[in-house]
């Protein structure tokens, strides 16, 4: 019996993480919880899961009633709260599903504690990725990534030798809006935005499939999990979002993972710790595979992945900056301050003007967060770009 | 250096063989060859590989006059001549790239010489499954097939444990038939059916995929090599022939084999041990990928299918029975001795009257094989389907 520790628990991957557990009662307990505002959730989640010992909420004024109504808890809350869940709640497993730059320090908190971690928060390893596999060599802790690229990548890797892979290729659905012209793109609205053509996900992530962020960010998060250089990784377009990712391989063939496009596969896979179990959704029928359409990446019609490119080879605190100027731009533009096309303009200022420390502490990643952030607003306030 | 010996040298995958040899000359090195009418290949092979040691021709006539000619060198002939050819020149791996029954033998007799062996002669498997299962442990040596479709298997399987698969999945092109109705297929020419339309091939193996009969065979093949039941082998039809096959596992996803439609990579991952090696062909690039189609696999459409499901359920001597019929029909049909569709009567008759032996020895295989040819080739010349 697995004990999970869910971080995240009321946004898309936190309630499809609750569904998979639910369905494998005889293999995972919830033991502790966060939520964000929603904590109408909270009663929901302790209900159903008796072994919850604590849980957190965004909200530290509600906090003291939380914790009068539920006695035989330990309620935290705040970012210091999920520290804490982290450090008092025993698990055997913390499944990251926090949105943002958020999500990283307990990430790191989890690692250190000795913690085995499935990651849904990309960003961790896109602003600490070099940190983290440090850490997870030193204290033998392993990271299992949700993300159906990342799981499907190491389907296909499976017990094959580095010397044998060509390259890895992940595929991208190309967003909400893979069939606009750039001049089309800078008239789009936040709701045409939020229309992704296959995966129902979260907000950000689903803005982030818009611009193609997202597909950057993935080729960041394979180079530090699977440790290959940047020019073996690749992307293609592919439409039905049925093929999760490719490898190829030296003798000129390639393998690739195909299933529904329903993110409590990788869950599963990521919560077994990298083993195939029982679905925990309904499979794809050979009579549903129909046509598989697939394209040519064009890197110019998308510069954000040339930006995750650009910010991987300088490395250190250029990869928080790349993030940092993301999460700002995206949230500007879901709030209407900034147009679409926006976004990318002021993550290319940012790389441009940020400092930048070649291997930074964690101290050093927050900081530098926090200087791109005030960078990237001031640049919104002030009409910059 | 891996030492060769290939029988079939002239033939589509024989030709192919030697190209890998030919671009490997640092792992691989020709001792012995057999081919067929075309005698005039000898010297073509001859001259290019000074480590032959020996070689057979069909034609037991002209075997004197090439011994003269290559007086250095063990000519055999015919039959006997191939198994001849197998006990007197040391190799360290056959490739069988033989077509029908007549390959069948000398698979037997390269297993009990303790040789590995490559396997392009899929009659080989599907008549003698069972007993060549049973030399494979008995002898410790190891059969690598050459066949996209189970080099395709092999790589999806990679070290996955049995317990992780749910089926094998065959794809298939359909043949050259594939978008023709039954009542239009009663009236097809041989020129029409040697147009396959994404392999280049051997003729009866052409025939053989207009009937589906390639496909039967496969899936008699997939169930010897890697022991799965026959209700987990599964076909789907697949236009393009880029992906060469695809496992489905347990967790309700997909592995799927890629690559161009190029013999020579299943070629070298048997020559190899089942390792993967630089390509001995031109790369599927991605920008290539284009689209994939897929359809459902009707087995009313292709009723050979069926016929080979139901050998293999009846085991024995059927499936002789039905390799048997098969040939004979395909045979007769290139001759122009009979229609297209009197190939699926042939086998359905015969695999109806034949008896049959549930655990055969060789001899009965090979007696079986001579009953069913007799008795098919009376329902052709009778006139009796």
């Amino acid at each position: 019996m697995k004990r999970i520790l869910l971080l995240g628990a009321s946004g898309s991957i936190g309630q499809q993480t609750l569904e998979v557990i639910y369905n494998h009662p005889e293999d995972f307990v919830l033991v502790g919880f966060s939520v964000g505002l929603k904590t109408s959730e909270v009663s929901k989640i302790v209900s159903q899961n008796p072994s919850v010992s604590g849980f957190c909420i965004q909200e530290a004024t509600r906090r003291e009633e939380l914790q009068k109504h539920y006695a035989d808890k330990k309620v935290f809350s705040g970012d210091q709260g999920l520290m804490d869940l982290i450090a008092k709640i025993p698990c055997d497993l913390v499944v990251n599903a926090l949105v943002g730059f958020v999500g990283f320090p307990p990430t790191v908190a989890a690692i250190e504690k000795g913690y085995d971690v499935a990651l849904a928060n990309k960003e961790s390893l896109v602003v600490g990725g070099e940190l983290i596999q440090t850490l997870l060599k030193k204290y033998r802790v392993h990271l299992f990534p949700i993300d159906s690229e990342h799981v499907a990548l190491a389907k296909c890797l499976h017990q094959h030798a580095s010397s044998e892979v060509e390259r890895l290729i992940l595929t991208a659905s190309g967003g909400s809006f893979r069939n606009l012209s750039r001049e089309q793109l800078s008239r789009v609205t936040v709701e045409d935005a939020l229309r992704h053509p296959s995966w129902s996900m979260g907000k950000k992530i689903t803005i982030d499939s818009a611009t193609m962020m997202n597909k950057g960010f993935e080729i960041i998060e394979a180079h530090y999990l699977f440790g290959y250089p940047l020019e073996k990784i690749d992307v293609i377009l592919h439409d039905e979002s049925k093929v999760h990712s490719l490898v190829e391989f030296k003798d000129g063939s390639f393998l690739a993972d195909i299933g529904p496009a329903d993110m409590r596969i990788p869950i599963a896979y990521a919560l077994y710790g990298g083993q195939r179990n029982a679905p925990s959704c309904q499979r794809l029928h050979l009579e549903d595979f129909g046509d598989f359409h697939f394209h040519r990446f064009d890197p110019h019609r998308f510069p954000c992945v040339g930006y995750a490119r650009q910010a991987l080879t300088h490395g250190g605190t250029a990869l928080a900056t790349l993030n940092a100027a993301n999460e700002v731009g995206v949230y500007a533009f879901l709030e209407g301050k900034i147009d679409f096309l926006k976004i990318e303009a002021i993550i290319e200022k940012c790389l441009a003007e940020m400092p930048l420390i070649k291997h930074p502490t964690f101290e050093q990643i927050v900081l530098a967060d926090r200087q791109a952030r005030t960078f990237a607003s001031h640049l919104i306030k002030e009409n910059l770009v």
